[in-house]
């Protein structure tokens, strides 16, 4: 029987309980759908030393372009306080037009309208020209090194190329068809420590005090904004994370402070002219500053975060009208072409080919009582139907 | 034999490895040398709840007045890195005319010069008409909650009424004669905590981030100075001694931040105006500042460290010439009569008489390697033997 019914798909999934790293059955289970649509699947196992094992999934119906993917995760988060819940977290109860379960939303709900979109479509003109994929991780809500970024470069190696690519995140903040993401902001992470010379704090002349240069550090990185926005991007904003000290005996100036931010930045930067402004500004804040008055420039060093996440905006106009267009003529809604909120893996995929976010609302992720308007699943596959149908019209046009 | 020698007298008490809390031999030793002298000697033990029993000596020659107290600690701080010391730190070897030890200085050798001072006093003029008290306690470097402050109720209960206290701590920053302490700052410590709202750094205007609100409540502590000084004292100093969030999640903001301070206040304040004016400051930056641009004040609370200790100022002639004159024929030095530095004893001494402080050179004290040098112990005791002769000459006068 072709899974051509999202809300038995999602129940499905739902009741695998896959909180990362587990898979839970979740794969298996969509595995067993994707199969009897004529998807080979293919099911990849990732490790990376120290890590456990996580299963990842690549299904490709058809083997010529254009070729299409569509991309998310079958992870969920934890419960957080089961009790808490009005329905348990993994039955898929239906109750006030609601299903409820960890990942109804994030992002198991995607993925059953994705899978039911795609039955329909086949039920009723064949196999698109082209080809679909399902890029599917096991380990988008934990760290994240053994998902999508190894099966894109997996996937790369046995000669896989895509032309656009959907990601199934809940991208929408109230009703359905609000919100498309084209972008991202990136993501900049840094440790800066001021060095002082500890003391007694009853002879502050024989010391110097680092919580002032912290102080002096953290207020110059926090002001001035670091830019007023740009035409598809907000101003990046940076958030000073934790500052530490950890000094408990009251009579002491400490011997060093620490400080943790992190940066959300738009296409004014990349994540190296980001660094070199933040540097610039400590420099000057060192200088003008001084553990304390009348004394020797403040002495700090950073560390960086590894990896930081690139910013991107995908130009990609089929990709875009295709959506957008479909959201328009099933919802009524235009939804708004966004850049906003936090990282997703659309940002390892923009490397590969276009991309482009939409999914279900996202008000209840990763909270108590996650659930779903039965409803909204149903508009969804028909969104998720539609674009693919204009799509591959508009590839093959 | 007369303890008239304060080398071996200083000799024999380093050879007590008194480390607060441990005795280790050190208080019996000084009975050895008092009782002969014809001193009554009281050893008192207090102990507080949770606290190990804190051994303490007051020792009285003479029932009449005038009264002159000497007070302070046979405890001594760890040794820290014992393989450091060039000579052991219990061993009071003398090596290039310094003898080295824990407490050389801080302060066993003040006490073994004023025992030596008391003992050529008698030894050439018999007992003082007056007495002289010794109120030693072993728990000044520790806690110092069953040390000083009990002893002087139990001696206070006791019908003992005392009209000057000299301290033996150490005073002279690099002569001995550089400066005699009339007077102390007060101390004052707080804590204050930011409440903010926990959110993900990607989405700020979901939350409240208190670490914008720690840095301009500490900033607001830290600036402008609270006083320019006084005659008798040092500006005010406010140190933040530590800043904690303790957030290790690079993407979270976190829903609190706490800092600390200490005050090192002058006889611009009380404790209590002081306080009243940090509340006015933090009340201020909560008001003009908010944890983002555009919305509600800081929300903050603060908790008082408790036992701030007062500022006080001696101010009786007749103590401070008899110390200062002696100063002044012994080295021919003119001493500095200064307030600074931190806390000691006689911040307690100081509600039951006029108290000043004048000890050893103090620059190794606490240190690895601490020493005096042997020509200093000699010094001191005829500082004290002078200081003797003129206080009990004034008070008959
Ligand atoms: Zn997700
Ligand atoms: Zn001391």
């Amino acid at each position: 029987m072709f899974p051509t019914d999202p809300i038995s798909n999602l129940a499905a999934l739902i009741r695998c309980p896959s909180v990362t790293p587990a898979e839970g059955g979740a794969l298996s289970t969509l595995e067993g759908m994707l199969a009897p649509l004529g998807f080979v699947v293919d099911r990849v196992v990732a490790k990376e030393a120290g890590t456990p094992d996580i299963e990842n999934l690549y299904a490709r119906l058809g083997t010529e372009g254009p070729h299409l993917m569509f991309a998310g995760h079958t992870d969920v988060v934890p419960v957080g306080d089961e009790a808490a819940w009005t329905h348990p977290p993994f039955a898929a109860v239906i109750a006030g037009g609601e299903m409820y379960g960890r990942g109804a939303v994030d992002m198991k709900g995607g993925i059953a309208c994705f899978v039911a979109a795609v039955a329909r479509h086949i039920e009723k003109h064949g196999r698109p020209k082209g080809s679909i994929s399902f890029l599917i991780t096991g380990d988008e809500e934990g760290p994240a090194i053994n998902g999508t970024v190894k099966l894109l470069e997996w996937a790369t190696k046995k000669g896989e190329r895509w032309d656009a690519c959907l990601v199934g995140e809940p991208t929408n903040p109230d009703n359905l068809g609000d919100m498309i993401k084209i972008g991202r902001r990136g993501s900049l992470s840094g440790r800066i420590t001021v060095h002082g010379v500890q003391g007694h704090a009853a002879y502050p002349h024989l010391a110097d005090n680092p919580v002032r240069g912290i102080l002096q550090l953290t207020q110059a990185l926090m002001d001035p904004p670091f830019d007023t926005g740009t035409e598809n991007f907000q101003p990046s904003n940076l958030e000073a994370t934790t500052i530490d000290v950890g000094n408990a005996a009251v009579n002491v100036i400490p011997a060093k402070a620490s400080a943790a931010f992190n940066i959300r930045f738009n296409d004014c930067w990349t994540a190296e002219s980001l660094k070199g402004e933040i540097i610039a500004r400590l420099d000057r804040a060192a200088k003008d500053g001084a553990l304390r008055p009348g004394r020797d420039p403040v002495r700090y060093d950073i560390v960086w975060n590894e990896r930081p996440s690139h910013v991107f905006l995908t130009r990609n106009n089929a990709l875009i009208d295709s959506l957008s267009g479909a959201v328009e003529a099933v919802t009524g809604r235009q939804p708004k072409l966004s850049t906003t909120g936090g990282t997703s893996d659309a940002r390892f995929i923009k490397d590969y080919c276009p991309v482009v976010e939409f999914g279900l609302v996202g008000q209840t992720m990763h909270m108590v009582d996650e659930r779903v308007a039965v409803a909204d699943l149903e508009t969804l596959t028909g969104i998720y139907e539609t674009f693919v149908a204009r799509w591959f019209g508009h590839a093959a046009a």
